[in-house]
């Protein structure tokens, strides 16, 4: 992220060098700092997230990292911003690749498995650890994800009806309510891998994922 | 609980009576305890379930509550097995009433909706947020969740088994992957609940259960 690879060596850099190596550096530690954040917290929980216990997990002074942050609210909620961009870059980025309607609609679906299947958290999805830490803590934490869960719910259901829209899947479907179950079967998925350890458990989601929408496919004869 | 209201006043019990009380009084307040644990949990989490802050909610010695206990993994353990015990009250006795096979199984999916409606503990679902909150914390609190999530499941399986015995549902039906599915629709409907204060997120789960099964249902000709 810091693109130092590429950059030649500097032995006495000028003043506006000096500055730009130190805005990389403070990026890079504030890059480093959420990663380890989010990665904590998707297995200890945000409210387990002390600054101290992330100060000693990275070696850095509780004081250094309480001057980065100013309070553990800030804390949590920069680690929840962290994790939206990667939700947004791992879920949202690989589908919009995608042909608008079903094929995207189905990559949103996979993408988000992969999410879970590729272990990009120790724990699990972030923001299904997340929601059910925060749903009965009021705040602006909660308020985030919520949010952001939202997005992600109204983005699913968007997709549903531009494959309406084009003639990939039945007109008659209630896209509010496919974005609804596709989402639980993901979650039901990262639930039973997490907790039961079931090595099925992602199987599970992709089978009954694809099912659904393979029922509500507008099949053309060719 | 106590079956106080039926007792005769006894101005001055003969020692066994005495003992007799002792018990009924222990017994209400251990219930009591783990009401009040229950209840807090579902919403602070069963770490956040400190000895301390539940003494200062039930308005009882702090000193007291851990000698009742003796350590906060004691404290833990006896609040997951209350929720186990109102779980299987609240879901798995109403659908034993019920015939065999699609009747109860059925009525297992709604009793399992009706219990995080009628606000059975405030958070919704204890097994959902414990779920979340301890499937990266390995010790017995995390393997007694599993445990009974996984009884839970192998129920459901066996009453999707039935309905297929009996010809309630079609044969080729893979009972393991309609039990998951079904937990999955129904944890979804919790979550979109509990985070989205989406008012219409049970529903959604049991329009989809229904459709689920009606899919899959034997429909005999009369």
């Amino acid at each position: 992220m810091s693109g130092r690879g590429t950059r030649e060596p500097v032995r006495e850099p000028a003043p506006t060098a000096r500055r730009d190596l130190r805005l990389v550096r403070g990026e890079e530690t504030h890059a480093r700092i959420l990663e380890r954040a989010m990665d904590l917290s998707s297995t200890q929980g945000l409210e387990g997230l002390s600054i101290g216990h992330l100060a000693t997990s990275l070696g850095v002074s509780k004081a250094g990292l309480f001057a980065h942050f100013g309070s553990k609210e800030a804390l949590q909620l920069a680690t929840v911003e962290a994790a939206r961009g990667v939700y947004f870059s791992t879920i949202i980025e690989p589908a919009l690749l995608e042909p608008e309607g079903l094929p995207r609609l189905l990559r949103l679906c996979t993408a988000w498995l992969d999410y879970v299947d590729h272990d990009t958290f120790r724990g699990g999805c972030f923001f299904a650890s997340a929601s059910a830490e925060f749903d009965s803590r009021p705040g602006k934490v909660r308020d985030r994800i919520a949010e952001t869960m939202r997005e992600w719910l109204d983005f699913l259901e968007s997709a549903v009806l531009d494959a309406i829209r084009l003639g990939h899947v039945k007109k008659d479907t209630d896209a509010k309510q496919l974005a609804f179950e596709l989402h639980a079967l993901e979650m039901g998925g990262n639930w039973a891998r997490q907790l039961l350890l079931d090595p099925d458990a992602l199987k599970r989601a992709r089978t009954a994922i694809v099912h659904r929408l393979d029922a509500l496919t507008v099949h053309r004869r060719s």
